[in-house]
């Protein structure tokens, strides 16, 4: 098979440490061949180079005559496997100690230790995914969440890939038509359709809008939502976060040997990943340091996409109810596009209506981080704030930076290019907002790269994928 | 096909976190099954049930019109798996989100979460390994050195278990003869000639013998030989660890994402654990507090295969060199069985003949822990007080102390056998004891055991295996 690279790399591809079984995994022209110079079947004297694609072989791994391990060989003829290469992967023993030995191994016959993410560049450069679809892959592998790893999977499985491909074709197209109207310009003449290409830059434009402002919500939902909680201490932050993690049933628990990462203030609630950030109140004050607090809970706020005003149903009053009012309204005008709930804890120990009345604001929500009461509800309410309705729906989302500024980019230069158009300047300046929008969009779709390019996108995977 | 379950178990396989690619695996008579109805095949419409055994199928893992993951399911039929029933493993995308949706999802479809090493104990029940070889199994992924991996393939792959069986069958054909003639006492038979007997009863016990013997070195081999570091402070304790550590090129230190465990002292030269244990000087003393030290070295001493005094040259003279010979002659009463180095350091800064003079010892090595001089010496030194033959004539050796136990017991239990014989005790009572030792010998293969001793035996194994 005719494959970009000509040597053969190897990596461990299952988690670091010790497990039941861990595979090695081996790509390039010569991988079969050199796994088969180690590998000896059980019974009789089998040539994996004779095997067939997608089998399994059981047997040892022997060096020096020593057994290292019985494995199972997985093999995969090129272009049938996942870099196109000729592919084997070793099922071992989950030993450290003979992950190590095999790999070793085989890098001293002539095998070299892949780089991060070398075998998805493989599958890239051999054709087997869209640039936009390897990425997807690394943000697969560190999905956390029914959200993130719904965003990447739609993204692995092709995404916008295909259609932005499309769309450059058709303005390559176009471009081709209109380069070629400048090597005539002497005679004046239009190969290319304005009305038609207006037409196309508008589709085009209009595609990637969506395609921008998805990405507010698919960064969210890559990285967490988050939720700033302002409150004054003892209101029952901690208490109300506890209560969240208690609600959530946490899939992980149930199956030993995995661990959920104890990430802090991290939660997930319907598969949405929640990021609290605690933060003081917000009250006028003369006092320095004081105002110093207040301004970094400023700062916090900023960083919010929702903001959990939290009070103590114990400690209100009509006083207290006043210098409430005053910060909900500061809230509300310095952070316009902020979703805000006003949450009242510790409704097990009041009554509701007299806390109603000081409080007549919309999004009131009551609960008992103690009890647990109102915490479901709040769980929904967090919920239907996040799904506004692109979650659910299925559109494409962006949540890839790098794409996200490649489709910024191409839709300024694409903005220029409807300019242009609308003030009939010349083609040969036209020309070149073009060629941009082109370079920008072959950027995501992996037909515009460079080493550089290709070298930062798979220095952020893990080695073995 | 015959199985001893009629359930269906899953886990994941390989070790906990993320990795590039994780193995879930599902064993029992519905496996294939089960694992069809989540799994779709990219092209076509595979039916996973008709496809051959040791074959690899690429597709997806679909639930409630959601795509988990894509997936490689590698498909076993029983008897030619590991466990010998049906069995699938699901190579998914590495991120435990994944992992655990997808044990999730057969969880909820009649599959039952496997407990520790249950695929090992399945593969035992149905007859694909011993019981012997499936403690291997556990030794072996654990195994992290080349000797420990050494004793547990050595063991995995048969090792003394199919000796022991058969001789035990010998022992068991005689034991029925003997309890045969207790049918017939009255007219005083004799089946079991009792000079072929005798004969039987010594090769087992020889036999036996040998591996209770090996026990020590296997022991050893498998868990580090311990070495106490006898001397003073200052004589450069810690620098000769570092000097070791740094002659032993660590095989992993070259493969990323693998990390040694960092246990405090514990350092791996030529394949072989060594376990290094420090302590104080032991000079005479009448001060209650340093008495206090002296006791806690001897201990230390006492837990040590190998014992290595540690001298700084340059503080050497006639009056200390009294000391020392005192020192020595001391450890050497005490112990008279450990291996003792004297190991002199910092041979750069001093004249070595007149060290010498001052300490006419065998086995006394000169290092320089700082230069590195005479570390590798030492280090050739270490593996050949270590390799007293067996490990490299490949003897078999015992490291299961579950076994040592067992075979402890037969060889006292044909011990009293052989005393009967001599002191012509009758028969009824000599076949008390072989009952005793056949019972400790099945012990050993598997064919004697109970639901406590496996349940033993598989609590120790990791989840997966």
């Amino acid at each position: 098979m005719k494959s970009y690279y000509n040597d053969t790399i190897i990596a461990i591809a299952t988690a670091p440490g010790i497990g039941a079984i861990a595979v090695i995994r081996l790509s390039g022209p010569d991988a079969i061949n050199i796994a088969n110079t180690f590998f000896k079947s059980i019974k009789g004297n089998k040539d994996l180079t004779q095997q067939k694609s997608h089998t399994l072989h059981f047997g040892n791994i022997v060096a020096n005559n020593k057994i290292l391990d019985e494995v199972l060989v997985s093999l995969f003829h090129g272009p049938n496997s996942y870099t196109g290469e000729d592919t084997v992967e070793i099922s071992c023993h989950g030993s450290s100690y003979i992950q190590q030995e095999i790999v070793q191994l085989f890098l001293s016959h002539n095998v070299r230790l892949a780089s991060p993410g070398e075998f998805t560049l493989r599958a890239f450069l051999n054709g087997k995914l869209e640039l936009a679809q390897a990425e997807a892959v690394a943000d697969l592998i560190e999905a956390n969440s029914t959200a993130s790893h719904q965003v990447a999977m739609q993204q692995m499985r092709g995404g916008y890939s295909k259609e932005i491909k499309n769309l450059r074709q058709e303005l390559l197209d176009f471009a081709s038509l209109m380069e070629l109207e400048l090597d005539f310009s002497e005679e004046d003449v239009e190969f290319a359709d304005r009305n038609e290409f207006n037409q196309l830059v508008d589709k085009i434009r209009l595609v990637l809008k969506q395609l921008v402002e998805s990405f507010a919500l698919g960064n969210v939902l890559k990285n967490g939502i988050p939720i700033a909680i302002v409150g004054e201490p003892n209101v029952g932050k901690s208490t109300l976060l506890n209560a969240l993690l208690k609600e959530e049933k946490a899939i992980v628990s149930e199956i030993p040997g995995t661990t959920r990462d104890a990430i802090e203030d991290e939660i997930v609630i319907n598969g949405i990943v929640y990021r609290f950030i605690d933060t003081a109140g917000i009250r006028e004050t003369t006092d320095i340091v004081e105002s110093i607090g207040i301004k970094k809970t400023y700062e916090k706020i900023k960083q919010a996409q929702i903001v959990i005003y939290l009070l103590d149903a114990k400690t209100l009053n009509q006083e207290k109810s006043k210098l409430i009012h005053t910060e909900i309204s500061k809230i509300q005008e310095q952070f316009l596009h902020k979703k805000l709930l006003i949450i009242v804890n510790k409704m097990d120990l009041t009554d509701i209506n007299s806390v109603k009345q000081l409080l007549p604001f919309e999004n009131v929500h009551f609960i008992s981080a103690k009890t647990g009461e109102g915490i479901h509800e709040l769980t929904l309410k967090l919920t239907s704030l996040v799904q506004t309705g692109a979650l659910s729906s299925g559109d494409i989302i962006v949540s890839n930076s790098r794409h996200y500024e490649a489709f910024s980019n191409a839709l300024k230069a694409l903005n220029e290019v409807k300019k242009g158009l609308d003030s009939n300047i010349p083609t040969d300046l036209i020309a070149i907002d073009i060629r941009q929008a082109l370079f920008h969009l072959g950027e995501v779709t992996g037909q515009i790269s460079t080493d550089d390019l290709l070298g930062n996108i798979f220095a952020n995977f893990c080695i073995g994928k």
